[in-house]
């Protein structure tokens, strides 16, 4: 029942990710290579994370007045991720990266958001530097790139401000040339930063002695004025501290000041701030002064062209967003193995029998108990198929990086249509599925002498962060589907269908084949129906209820495909896991498709209850 | 959208509460009166209790080796409740009580669940001395139950044991007869307990000065031996101190302790408590020995007769599933309205159109959004309903207590099927309203600056206490809809048909009186199918997915009938507030009832898949 068989299985049993090493990128590696690095996470994950999970939330990070101050252990763990350099796993050998596959890479990583989500890895900081690594300049990788892998600052994403949330074409940071020889900054186009940005994880911490914040913000036209939309938007990095050339610290402080540290319902390992830029607190006076003459403003360097922020960004939201998937599937396993072990120890009940319960009899272990099992299965069947979707995404990268033209382009088109349901599924299933977990522990679940309340807490933000529901449904319906020509649904289709046409000739399995068939045309049925008026304020007023059926579904499909690799399998797996897996299949062809029918009748419909409630009403 | 006027509009638009009048027993009341009682609760919710919520939250009970610490501002909100007379609303006014009917009882208590659940007022105080009232000697009821209603001592009901949490059958707590003059004491055959008693809400405290605990013991048989099983069981009255027959303090402490207090994900103005009975730490010299002649042992008095302490206990239980049910709902409610009103406050985003977005337009308050529409209608939808339904019970409690023999048992009857409902169905749905609550809130919503992550957290607590879902879910499909061959379901069914043939005659609630028979279809077809086989190990595998689809079945027909009173009302309500209703039935027809069929499939099915799951295979 731990993490690490049910990884293997499907990284190698299912994904057969060691035949990547085929390919030239990952020559170097094998099985033994990519085993080490399991190990080495699998063990700083617990030693180092798992046995503080409860210490970081009990004393969540506090500012002195000069310093954020978090518990030595952070650090010891920081210190520790660090040191197996999974911050440049992706990376190039001459980067002083592995060249790790991202299926591993991700795989590996797993084990440290099952110990202690919010003592945080290095998912923002190595999603940073890899986004420098594609858009940046020669310097730009060179001096923070190069710094963020290994692991000296550290690297956040600063997007939202206090009047644009899920809004990123409202931002109102300015970004202006700073003087005559802005151009000519060796670490980029130089500008001065000012504006308010909010919900910046880890935005200030001493774990590292620098913090490179990727900063999105406007450039003001000939005006004066800002451009209205996300065409205005231009990406800067904009170091905590200055740095020169050579990638050292000048000495003198950037204009970055903590405003604000949230104050949160779980995650709290993990700092998240409100910044100001360029608000005056450090003003820089070593390089010279912006277009007030007052050299005020926070220093920023431009990445990539200017109006092209937002896309740069969504190098990095993308794979945030498969890592958010991630993250709430680890919390969802945390909860099931808590709730597993304590429902195989703790007694209480009899068996129900048709002669009635005997009170003589001694009680059960609650994991006798039907319901108990319904509700354990459940969370199985939820986190292992989240796991499995979200490894299957990560091979889709892979395959992006390093397949052929054909492939890669496949493999794009898919994961533009999978990453908003590798996001929101498991944020709202492996939170449901913590919820289950407490109601195992029954009361003892409630309180904090049991870690699954945690847990729950610590889920319920990822339903939130890096596009709410709500956003990550319209991207689906309204722009992932339809893109080019809904060639992405197509392939996805094909996919599927492949899968059940293998299923069909498997006795055990037909059955489920024929119901993933049904819910697949449906919910190709549903797309049709939703767009047929062509007028979006029809189709999408019901895109969350189309994603929850959208991600079923895949779900159903991930399974069967999971199902098939047990059954032809080879003898690899114990008949107990080969089992459990066949039943979660199962079970979540018998308990959970059969809801994306009742979640498509309004998307079909184009239901407009909700849409034309008259506000007064409420 | 406040509070009020939904419950004046289910009180008086739709279940005439001011008919209640026409009896005997409310001949003294009027409209008048029951809104004086409204206007007090609602005032003093609002004055003592909303304020604090998140103060109890913050600081929660502390043991300072002596007392139990909470708040001052817990004393006030309690002295305030106390003041008001409402925990003897219900009784006598020889009892000093007011003779109110439960339904406006109940509607009146619901503010301080929307104010400040956590604070507590005073269901387990009414509870317990409502208890002592039908059961208890004259006496017991001079002594006790009066200090209770009084304001002066509080209640709390001791039923789990650190080892029989569910399982009631397996409490060891033992009560052997204290002396020769045991029987003749006269406040009740006089007992000495031993034993531990754990999760037991408002344990200790300071608030008043004596606690009254009902406590369920086993006496042993003459072998020594406790009787297994529920028949063993007997129910005690133990004070935390020593009184006298006129019900004044003797000054002597009985022998019930602190062991600790539980550590709450939420909750947190309610102390939570493990007791020790009789370990010795406050021997009673004043009263002769116990059986083992070395006095030890907790003082406790006989209520009812000896074996029957489950059947008495049960009159408290059945209340407290109903509260229970009101504040989680009542929590739901208060999630619902901060997060209208940060919709109604928040600008986020522009209107999704065909000629797409234009940003150079100002944004949107997130309200306009069809999203945020549904997020607010659902949750509308959830607390509403569960509103309704649950004053719909407390109108039932009053027809059994005064309606004519043949109402009172139709009412007894539905009670005992719909009880289980009343508790469960708000335990679930309106802690999902509370997490749309967070959503629309986004970021926001994850801070404790907001009030609405404490909602969701003190709402998890009511799909475990007074009896789990399982639990609920084995009485409902285990019991309920059996009992007296059936009649309890035969009786809803007929009120439900009865209102849906109502609705034929209307032509938009038509198609909704139509789903609405399919689904009870459905639900009895199940009910027969999962009892098919006779054995209860097939029925009951399932009983937590009937119990939803029962629950949805339900809360469909309530909607159904709150929308006629709605069309067939007068001018009273406003026309928004009768669009709100409408769209809300609209709401829960079109996208909640769909789900019933999803969920009674395993059911029909008496689905084997988790029970018969394998313990190794998870």
């Amino acid at each position: 029942m731990s993490l690490r068989p049910t990884l293997d299985f499907l990284l190698y049993q299912w994904l057969k990710a060691d035949s990547l090493n085929e390919r030239d990128r990952f020559a170097d590696h094998s099985r033994e290579t990519f085993d080490a690095v399991m190990d080495t996470c699998e063990r700083i994950a617990r030693e180092k994370y798992a046995p503080f999970n409860r210490m970081i939330d009990a004393e969540e990070p506090k500012f002195d007045g000069e310093k954020v101050i978090l518990p030595a252990c952070t650090q010891d763990a920081h210190d520790a991720y660090v040191a197996s350099g999974m911050l440049g796993a992706a990376q190039d050998f001459e980067m002083g990266g592995m060249q790790l596959p991202f299926t591993v890479e991700s795989a590996a990583n797993a084990f440290f958001g099952c110990a202690s989500i919010g003592m945080g890895a290095g998912m923002l900081t190595t999603g940073n530097a890899s986004l420098l690594m594609v858009h940046g300049t020669s310097m730009q990788k060179e001096v923070f790139a190069k710094n963020e892998f290994s692991g000296a600052w550290s690297g956040t994403m600063c997007l939202s401000e206090p009047q644009a949330g899920s809004s990123l074409s409202d931002v109102v940071t300015r970004a202006v040339p700073d003087g005559d020889d802005s151009a000519t900054d060796p670490l980029g186009p130089r500008y001065r930063i000012k504006g308010n940005k909010m919900w910046i994880s880890a935005g200030e911490h001493e774990l590292t002695e620098n913090i490179i914040h990727l900063v999105l913000a406007k450039i003001p036209g000939p005006d004066g004025k800002l451009i209205p939309g996300t065409k205005g938007i231009s990406l800067f990095v904009v170091p905590k501290k200055m740095v020169n050339d050579k990638g050292q610290l000048t000495g003198e402080r950037n204009d970055v000041a903590l405003a604000g540290l949230n104050h949160k319902l779980g995650w709290r390992g993990t700092t998240n701030t409100m910044l100001n830029f360029g608000e005056g607190k450090y003003p820089v006076t070593s390089v010279s002064g912006g277009l007030d003459g007052q050299g005020a403003g926070a220093v920023g360097y431009l990445v990539g062209q200017p109006g092209k922020g937002l896309q740069c960004m969504f190098h990095m939201m993308n794979g945030a967003r498969i890592a958010v998937g991630i993250g709430a599937t680890m919390l969802g396993m945390a909860g099931y193995y808590a709730s597993l072990d304590y429902a195989k120890g703790r007694p209480q009940g009899r068996p129900i029998s048709a002669g009635g319960k005997d009170p003589a009899q001694p009680q059960v272990r609650i994991i006798e108990h039907a319901d108990v099992k319904r509700m354990l299965l459940a969370q199985k069947s939820y986190c292992e198929g989240a796991l499995a979707l979200a490894l299957y995404c990560a091979r889709l990268v892979d395959e992006q990086h390093t397949g052929t033209a054909d492939a890669a382009d496949e493999a794009r088109l898919l994961l533009e249509v999978l990453t908003p349901i590798a996001k929101s599924w498991p944020s709202e299933w492996c939170l449901e599925a913590n919820s289950l977990a407490i109601q195992v522990h029954g009361g003892y679940g409630y309180t904090r002498d049991f870690p699954v309340e945690q847990y729950w807490r610590d889920n319920r933000l990822n339903m939130i962060h890096e596009g709410t529901h709500g956003i990550q449904a319209l991207d689906l319906l309204g722009r992932k589907v339809l893109m080019e020509n809904g060639k992405g649904l197509i392939l996805l289709a094909a996919r599927i269908t492949a899968t059940m046409k293998r299923a069909q000739l498997v006795p055990t399995l037909a059955p489920h084949a024929e119901a993933l068939a049904q819910a697949l045309k449906r919910v190709i049925h549903a797309t049709q129906a939703a767009w047929s008026t062509g007028e979006p304020n029809d189709a999408l007023a019901n895109a969350v209820p189309y994603m929850q059926a959208f991600g079923h579904t895949v779900l159903a499909w991930i399974w069967l495909d999971v199902a098939l690799a047990v059954l032809e399998g080879d003898a690899m797996q114990s008949v107990a896991s080969s089992e459990g897996k066949i039943r979660a299949t199962t079970y979540f062809y018998h308990y959970e498709l059969p809801k994306v029918e009742a979640w498509l009748k309004v998307v079909e419909n184009r239901d407009p209850t909700c849409a034309a409630m008259p506000e007064e009403a409420f």
